[in-house]
């Protein structure tokens, strides 16, 4: 075995122990970024990754400070200008570890039991962060990386990546590339690789609605003024007919219908109805009329109602008419949807609907566009040829229902694509306790990554 | 001037300086419930009560203690089996009178400024209870009373009368009686004496509905997970039909309707539209079609969301898809609506319309009949006849939205009707700063008194 792709492998194989070795150092540091007590922890963190980058060979590693926890940037570029660039994100800050007491062995003493190394962040996400130094490593001390290859890993996103936006724009140049490699979305199941090629976008609203200019008695005035909470009712449940279809006026024109093969292609993952009463608990499923459950959250959008308030609300009898009632309203949205346009539909609806005996106001709390990759992009038939290659297995593409703000921002910022996958498992407990990395998934994901280096390349 | 009546009244006319003062000494006394920093105020009011009832000539006069702030009782029987007995109800007890600041002359520092004496408890109640003192001093002072009169005179009606139930209970004997007086609805406007004859049950829900064994993420799980608080909203929407109408199956079916007559009656009253719009501050009113805003709350019964409470209610945007949502829900109740029977309306409503995706609670928070007098009881005519009398105009006969505990009582427990009446006025303020006794109706309020119970006796 003398091509460079074989040696890149054979040396990965060789410094399995090593590798693990270092995954356990990394995880031992505590860097929760939602508690400023582990500031120190977080710093250091950022320091074992500056030396890590070095040691891997990168160049021009440095931290840069931000408002927050400082991003970790590194590079490797002797590819030149004709070779592919691409973006790694990654993020070492990690979740609180607590409850501590459910916790088999402590969170950050990283332990191996049977093919799972446990400890808070082995999955979510320093195993992923570190697979991609593990492969570059393994190219770099074999023969040559054939692409170019730029880090950035922030510090701050269990706490919403508040201060990357900003990075990013002030760094355009620095982070400039042909797209996004984000390992931080995972796969669907053991031995099935997954790319997330679809993120929903988000436009969050809070409706305010006044009636009378006070708590008035419902004694003395029940009957005669319009409840604003009944009024608030009345409007939410206008708001889905009886399909489960939301009837905001044009909310579903600019909806990127799903093709054929995209509906075959999410019958694959393996989820399904079960699944979905599995993991949340409902006594029955629910959603839009002719469409999966997968494809509902995956590739449909939807209006939640996200908050309730008004009156009363504490122990006892209250008789109250209340003067004001409030929703958190947020729809998920999917190509080609506009956050701008569904405030305009709701805007519109509640004109058309809010009844004379209220006055209302809607605020805007939150926007961004779903995101939706080419599948058959260079970068992901790369990956989806390297993953097949390492597991034998053909990749499922999977639509996912939350949004990732970084991928937003590398599109709107950078204009690039993301390829997002990873090797975390479901079965991971990423935000709960004994969190835990599967050790054969991850050695796996490293030779994938090697060979998706190499197949960028040609 | 020789016949009783006529030297009662004479008396009363020569005694109102004296009458006055006496008020405000009784008003001077802090006897706030609410705050028990006041309880030695609360008990010296009691006490001054207990002179002052000896003082008119009562005999029997006797502190009674409860769980709580004290019954202070005392009566005149002299009349004898023949001639019928009332029972005058009272409270000594006022509301706080916060904001001090907005007080012109201080609270408890009662000051006659133009026609009104301004001090907390004035009109609600120290006026209405003094005026029946007076009124029976000025009868005993000049002749015989011609009827039984008892005093129930509590200290906890502006903390909802808790021990007044068990008291009444506890000496069905004592209080027995033909019918109550309860001085503590007042007139609608000045110069307009009034009768309220009926007063609104009250059958009061909180409703508990769970979807999701936990919050979930409204992006992972939005769109296959029924929202328990989009459900809440569907069923309180499908509560009222576009009529204003209840929609809880047999709501309506014991519904007393409104006679021509009464309906006559209540056009009378000097409110309408206009009251309503100026007293709420509500945009427009609202309403079951077919009937005027004093209508619907005085007679038609109502369905009211007291309080909603689901997910997210804090700053933000928190994409959460709530677990749960729970909504407090009131009925005001007419003649002859069955409290439980609207439980069970309620009940069945439910059971119809909740969808199999989430599961349900209801809990009786409140629950008390309606009660409506009879217009044309000797007692009421007695005092219809007596206002004419005193303000030369004939009185109106008014419905009330809300409940009076202590008329449901008397009616559960003694078995009688309550004329309800008394003579403090809408601008009184009786529950904010400022509160003031309009004197000149106080005054015709004791003549009317006076001549109401002479017309007992006929």
């Amino acid at each position: 075995m003398s091509d460079p792709r074989s040696s890149a492998l054979e040396y990965a194989h060789e410094q399995k122990k090593r590798f693990l070795d270092e995954l356990i150092e990394f995880s031992r540091i505590p860097s929760v970024s939602t508690d400023t007590e582990r500031d120190t922890d977080v710093h250091k963190t950022a320091n074992w990754l500056v030396k890590q980058l070095n040691n891997v060979g990168l160049e021009n590693v440095k931290i840069y400070p931000t408002a927050g926890h400082p991003v970790v940037y590194g590079d490797h570029l002797a590819a030149g200008t004709e070779a592919p660039t691409v973006l790694i994100y990654g993020h070492y800050d990690v979740q609180p570890a607590e409850p501590l007491d459910k916790w088999d062995t402590p969170p950050f003493e990283p332990t191996e039991r049977g093919e799972n190394l446990y400890a808070r962040g082995a999955s979510d996400m320093k195993g992923q962060v570190a697979a991609t130094l593990n492969a570059i490593e393994a190219i770099l001390r074999t023969s040559q990386l054939p692409i170019n290859a730029k880090f950035i890993i922030e510090g701050e996103e269990e706490i919403g990546s508040p201060n990357l936006p900003e990075f990013i724009k002030e760094h355009k140049e620095l982070l400039a590339c042909d797209f996004a490699l984000n390992p931080d979305t995972g796969m669907i199941a053991p031995d099935l690789p997954t790319i997330t090629y679809a993120l929903r976008g988000l436009a969050y609203f809070e409706l305010h609605l006044w009636g009378p200019s006070q708590d008035l008695h419902s004694g003395v005035f029940g009957g005669a003024v319009h409840n604003p909470a009944q009024v608030l009712a009345d409007l939410i449940a206008g708001m889905h007919d009886e399909k489960g279809r939301i009837t905001l006026p044009g909310f579903y024109d600019k909806v990127r219908d799903l093709t054929q093969d995209e509906r075959e292609e999410l019958a694959r993952l393996p989820k399904g109805e079960a699944w979905y009463l599995e993991n949340t608990g409902a006594p029955e499923l629910w959603g839009e009329e002719g469409y999966s459950p997968d494809e509902r959250v995956g590739a449909r959008p939807t209006l939640e109602i996200n908050g309730l308030l008004s009156g009363f609300t504490g122990e006892g009898a209250k008789t109250v008419l209340p003067a004001y009632a409030m929703a958190k309203i947020s729809c998920r949205l999917v190509p080609d949807q506009d956050p701008d346009e569904v405030h305009q539909q709701l805007l519109q609806y509640l004109e058309e609907k809010a009844p004379a005996t209220v006055k209302w106001e809607v605020i805007i709390m939150a926007s961004g566009p779903a995101s939706i990759s080419d599948r058959s992009s260079p970068w992901a038939l790369a990956y989806l040829k390297a993953a097949e290659t390492s597991w034998g297995v053909k990749p499922v593409f999977k639509r996912e229902g939350g949004s990732v703000p970084v991928v937003t921002a590398f599109q709107e910022i950078l204009g690039v694509e993301s390829v997002n996958m990873g090797f975390g498992l479901p079965t991971d407990n990423m935000h709960g306790p004994n969190e835990k990395l599967h050790l054969p998934t991850w050695y796996k994901g490293i030779d994938a990554l090697i060979h998706f280096f190499f197949n960028l390349a040609n």
